[in-house]
């Protein structure tokens, strides 16, 4: 009988759409429940009580809060299921390489780009006692400035490799295209048009993965 | 033969400071390189593109960059060295709470109280032109004022266990007193007398790790 997986999550929340893409890469259904962080509702806090999305709950099992224990938590349960198409890799050095580009993302980018865009874009949804709002426009042009250099960045890295972090679709990824698909409310991504990111970004689009979860829009978002 | 180990570190940050308790946990020795980051080093940033300490380097290998990632690396490689002493534990449900409590102070309380410490601090090691100077009194105000909830979880965490995430040492303890130890600046931590985590940072600094490195003061700061 297949476990039952619960994810506490928001639709503008990039570490949520990271674990959301992770999850159907790996095939694994699971029941979607969204979470306004903000509300900082009681029940919430008892699964994370750092009051973040992403949680998973796993039936029976302590909730798994964040991305990246979320990811090495996938991994070691079902890692194996997809055989040589593993996420995180079992050679050494190239799990060194997955993590590093999965936290540039998650961590570097999310501080300089897509955890400003989500800040000011969650004021809309919040009311104002709870510091909802207009959305500062001078943070939201400092956040669009720092895109370009990611961006080429990816250039680079993908000027000698297929995914990001090697020649195997990746955490890295997954990771990077749940940031910049996020920050979409800046408008166009700067890609450049000789660049390699551009062409990455495409063939990561076309996957089954990345389609249902854009499909899902707020369709996703169930309140509890 | 032993593998030849060099960490490019800083005595004012945090995370340098988890990573060189944990290399001395598993009694490594580590040749240590003093690396002033604002000062974007080119061969430091070939090692590590975020321009970021801590990074491990551990020979014939690419560089390991950020505690997580050399914490997570350091377990595949000599975490069986501990036996039941692992300070990243085999049991999947024991590895969340360790990995979400290593994320709590990695992540958050740095966010909140070292991070704006550290970045304080390193403005008087820093020429004026590279943004140093006298520290930002009202910041520090700000971060002084978040510890006390840190704090409150501690107690709370080792009202029903020994060590932060269970039984044992972990790497959560590490992290926990990596960022604790380096908010000295603020002066005393808010310690409640009651409380069960002054007794628990009591026992952490009596451990050979903690008064190596504690010892080494700004000695380990040789820079290239």
């Amino acid at each position: 009988m297949q476990t039952q997986l619960t994810l506490f999550h928001h639709p503008l929340c990039p570490h949520s759409r990271f674990a959301r893409f992770v999850l159907r890469e790996y095939g694994l259904p699971v029941r979607q429940i969204g979470e306004r962080v903000w509300e900082r509702r009681e029940e919430f806090l008892v699964l994370n009580p750092a009051g973040t999305t992403p949680v998973l709950v796993v039936e029976g099992r302590p909730p798994v809060p964040g991305a990246s224990i979320i990811a090495e938590y996938l991994d070691e349960l079902y890692g194996r299921s997809l055989g040589d198409g593993r996420l995180l890799p079992l050679d050494f050095d190239a799990r060194i390489e997955v993590r590093r580009l999965m936290h540039w993302f998650n961590d570097k980018f999310f501080e300089e780009v897509s955890g400003p865009v989500m800040a000011e874009r969650y004021k809309r949804h919040m009311p104002l006692d709870a510091g909802g709002g207009s959305a500062d426009y001078a943070r939201l042009d400092a956040a669009r400035q720092n895109i370009g250099y990611h961006i080429a960045y990816l250039d680079l890295l993908l000027g000698g490799r297929v995914w990001i972090a090697g020649a195997q679709l990746s955490y890295a990824d997954l990771a990077a295209a749940a940031h910049l698909s996020t920050t979409d409310y800046l408008g166009a991504l700067p890609w450049t048009e000789s660049g390699a990111a551009k062409a990455w970004y495409a063939r990561l689009q076309s996957r089954p993965a990345f389609q249902s979860v854009l499909a899902d829009g707020w369709r996703g978002f169930v309140h509890p």
